[in-house]
């Protein structure tokens, strides 16, 4: 077992070794990236399928709406570089937005990104299955077990260690980026050469004749869509905790690397689309080539870079629920810190990553993937509405963070206070164009879904306060000196049996060895032995100049051992005396064993903890058998 | 929690109502018959599909072939009922085989009769399933999952006792048994009418040409499947401790109703078959009826006791898996109780059933069922094996039990020795015949599997074995009078942790409070609150006679506390005095609140009891909090 274990997650990391496990930035790119990277592959798709009706027309609307995108994007990189350095403890949206909008905010935006993180994994691993079974069309009657062996896959990853699952995931995103940096650069090359028209090596699918007419809607539409691109770039400021010291320098560098290289990438792939005339293609269509994979054919043709660059942006799209694997258990520590969620999220495991956290995320997004087959498209709108109004959250906060800082006389706090609040402008703007945009499409489960979350980590809360109101020691207190009444469980005369005495008679002048006898059930051998024997037990006891233990045979009538042993105290009437029952424990020398004995030492434990008083303690003494 | 267990379970029986809860006659009919009264539905079925090649003559030879089987039942009857009268404690194979041929044949015994049961329980339902599937075909992609709600419904109903389990299945039991005598009666009175000639009211299947000849292997053969039908009548012979006293006589009375009834039912439908000329129809063809529901269209007519009376027929088969539930646990018990078993095979649960015993039969069962996809048609052949095995090893037991009576003068011993021995001779010829003509059929399987039970058996014997000779109390021992150092583990100062020192101080002189802290992990002000408490703590034990706790902080590099507490120890070099580590323990109001705890403390002790050697006893305090 622990063998298993050891292969599964690695050794133990100390403590002391938490440093060498953090993130520098060719480390965090991957780690927290994925999800912000993987968007360049459905941004720009899910945009020109809303641009489809327009047919060739739409092509002219695609850079005008990347240079908008691109723009917010711009905004939100020098908002949150703002955040990052004036909290560099942690930046995250639910600390921030506490320490300056309150609590209730707070919880707003960490519910937000809980349900955010939880369908980003969902949407993200379906995506990865969907592309994959679109080239490996057998797969398709395994979609959801692709998915769901997917998912084990980054989880495990990340149980190992988040320092573990960057290097893992390394290796596609900078595929995947010197790829299409290499085409981007190549079409670029080729298009200036050819005055603007191109020929494609590979032609992209004919672009279909316009259905519709422009109009606003459609435009607002088109711009929502696109801005799914810029989810995931809060995750670096929720992330802090994993970096390397210096802790601000490396976040900023990251968070720098990973909105430019998307920027980058945003306004080339929104060019070249327009040069090489691709327009979308219906997935459902035999034949179906994302946008990326018709723009990798145009401009390199198809030959073993093509399927390099296609494999690797496919790899980026499934494995880009990484990000959330990085993100999602640090703020949920944060909320178990401060009581709002259960306290295992709270702890760090052998791998100085918080196991339930990780394992929580897995499970729901499990869920969701099951409930739904492994096809998620449903939840795709209802998962920008959560990135946005964390955006929006996070950039008021630190709009009101600068306010006060220049009430208190900081005279470089108002030109920041401009850029934040340019930030929480343009973030709402956008979160209302998605929310009423994509309103109908099921983003009102999102705007249901959040404020439940809220009331559980609220309820949670409030168990704990009521439980540490009731922990607290109040008034004075007084020690009793009498020693407490030592019951020892006897089941026949044995080493651990003996065992348990000799070790009964020195915590306590009051030994009662129980015999519990469950009539008609029972050896009755053993009682004869145990019988015969006790005479030498008090002699023994005597010769220690202990009080000879008692032996008392108690009846159990209906097999429940814990009844009988706490209606015997109770006939005793102590009144405030204290009892303890010492249990012999046999230990096995190997796992399987236990499936070899009844369990009823563990029952009798676990019983005699629920039902008695807080008065009555257990004792567990292991006994080992020596090897024979 | 508890409220579900009552009710899928029902109150937990007392020991002293054991009486009551055991069966009479009328119930144990259903409880031990179900099997041996089914195989009167598949016992013919079985004959007449091998008689199919030899169309309409095949029918002639249905008569004598079911006087043979019917004659070979006498003998087991008659064989039984003195078995029965000899061990009147138990008479069932495994006993009586020990006790006269040896462990080994005792052992053998018990292993076909394991192999038996659970290939009962799998067939039964399969073929159950199978039933209902060809009157309402829509059921077909859903066979494994109806095979599996069938087993969990009996599981769930032997569960709540044997007593319970019997009431529920007796319905449907003496319902088939009055529908089908009446057809015998009602069929037998027309064809006499008829002067032997009956009309059919509604027509049986015609019978094919004959497309094979008469030959002896083609007889042994329908013999061979014939027999399957007395398989069961062993079940009162295993379950004999479920019966209300007095045993022999109700045990007897209960076999005589089985077996005559079985009788009736096979002569009768061997009889009617011929008169009516009913072949046996393939059960892949659409269409297809069963031979008992072609006798009962042929007697009665399509009408609504033709429903009820085939109805009745699929429920028997469904409900045969409920003989295996009854004798199964009880022979495990047996086993267990002889060590050949895990010891929780020989306990009782809640309503005075083996819990361990019917979880298990119905695990393996369930196991077998998934893995054929609920179509056990393959095991069919491995299934008489086991019942004939065991017939020929308990009448050869009983004849050598009957010799050595002889021998030591008992002169009744020798005509019941008689008997045993023709039914050994009888059921040795009949399990050479099956064995031959099925072992091509699968039957080979059998011969494998019973041996690997037999080394599993042994192997848990040797295991026990080895852990007593480790238990014994060898040579004189001595107690020791000094108290143990006890340690408390403590978090923060909190009210759990002022009732454990408490404790702490009354058991040992030597007490120390432990906190360890994982740096960067814990919280500060918890320690500093600690610190700033401990005078009082000290006043307050010496106020009270006793020597003032000491308050130590231990490290803890890896999180791994039981490590620390373990170090902790081996660094003081005790020697050979013993250490208690004292654990608060908040015990939780309801059971959800486990998800809202992190389980150290259950953590630490089950780790310090793993690790630990014998000198480190766990003493576990509990403490609940007040409503506030």
């Amino acid at each position: 077992m622990s063998l298993l274990t050891r292969l599964l997650f690695g050794r133990t990391i100390a403590n002391r070794e938490a440093q060498e496990h953090r993130l520098g930035v060719w480390e965090a790119v991957p780690a927290m990236g994925l999800d912000a990277l993987g968007s360049s592959a459905y941004g720009p798709e899910a945009m020109l399928a809303i641009l489809l009706p327009l047919g060739a027309q739409g092509l002219a609307w695609v850079s005008p709406l990347t240079i908008a995108i691109v723009a917010l994007l711009a905004i939100l990189y020098l908002s949150y570089r703002q955040t990052l350095q004036a909290y560099p403890g942690n930046g995250g949206a639910y600390p921030v937005v506490k320490a300056n909008l309150g609590e209730t905010a707070g919880l707003l935006a960490a519910s937000a990104l809980v349900v955010d993180y939880i369908l980003n994994v969902a949407v993200g691993i379906a995506a990865g299955a969907a592309a994959l079974v679109s080239i490996v069309p057998a797969l398709l009657p395994h979609t959801l077990a692709l998915c769901l062996a997917l998912l084990c896959f980054i989880a495990l990853a990340n149980l190992r260690g988040t320092m573990e699952a960057s290097r893992i995931f390394a290796i596609p995103v900078y595929i995947f980026l010197a790829s299409f940096f290499f085409i981007l650069v190549w079409g670029g090359l080729k298009t200036a050469a050819a005055s603007g028209h191109p020929v494609a090596l590979v032609a992209p699918h004919p672009l279909g004749p316009a259905t519709a007419g422009m109009g606003a809607w459609l435009l607002l539409r088109a711009f929502a869509s696109g801005c799914t691109a810029m989810t995931g770039v809060e995750a670096v400021s929720n992330s802090m905790g994993a970096f390397r010291s210096p802790v601000v320098g490396r976040a900023r560098a990251t968070l720098g690397l990973i909105v430019g290289t998307l920027a980058v990438l945003l306004l080339g792939i929104g060019w070249l689309v327009h040069v090489y005339r691709i327009g979308a293609m219906n997935e459902a269509e035999p034949g179906y080539r994302s946008i990326l994979a018709q723009l990798a054919g145009a401009v390199a043709g198809h030959n073993l870079f093509y399927y390099i660059a296609v494999g690797s942006a496919l790899a980026i799209l499934a494995l880009s629920a990484n990000t959330s694997f990085t993100a999602f258990p640090r703020l949920c520590r944060m909320l178990a810190q401060d009581g709002f969620l259960p306290r295992p999220f709270a702890l760090v495991g052998r791998r100085l990553v918080n196991t339930f956290g990780i394992v929580y995320l897995a499970g729901s997004a499990a869920a969701l993937l099951i409930l739904f087959g492994g096809i998620t498209d449903r939840l795709i709108p209802l998962f920008a509405i959560g990135a946005f109004l964390t955006f929006t959250l996070s950039q008021t906060a630190m709009t009101v963070h600068w306010h006060r800082a220049a009430a208190s006389g900081d005279s470089g706090a108002r030109p920041r206070m401009a850029i934040n609040a340019a930030g929480a402008s343009a973030t709402t703007g956008a979160l209302c164009i998605i929310v009423v945009a994509k309103f109908s499409d099921g983003a009102w489960i999102s705007l249901l879904a959040v404020p439940l979350v809220i009331m559980v980590l609220r309820a949670v809360r409030h168990y704990y306060d009521d439980l540490y109101r009731a922990m607290q020691v109040r008034g004075s207190f007084a020690f009793a000196a009498d020693p407490p009444l030592l019951l020892v469980a006897v089941e026949s005369w044995s080493e651990p049996v003996r065992h348990a005495l000799a070790l009964a008679v020195r915590m306590s002048p009051d030994v009662v060895a129980l015999h519990l006898t469950a009539d008609g059930l029972d050896n009755d051998g053993a009682v004869a032995l145990l019988r015969a024997q006790w005479p030498q037990v008090e002699e023994t006891a005597a010769a220690a100049g202990r009080k000879p233990p008692r032996l008392c045979m108690v009846p159990a009538p209906d097999r429940r051992l814990d009844r009988s042993v706490l209606d015997f105290i109770n006939h005793l009437q102590l009144q405030e005396r204290p009892v303890a029952v010492l249990i012999p424990q046999l230990v096995p020398r190997h796992w399987w064993e236990v499936l070899l004995h009844t369990g009823r030492a563990n029952r009798l434990r676990r019983e005699l903890l629920r039902h008695g008083t807080g008065r009555v303690a257990v004792i567990d003494l292991p006994w080992r058998p020596e090897p024979t």
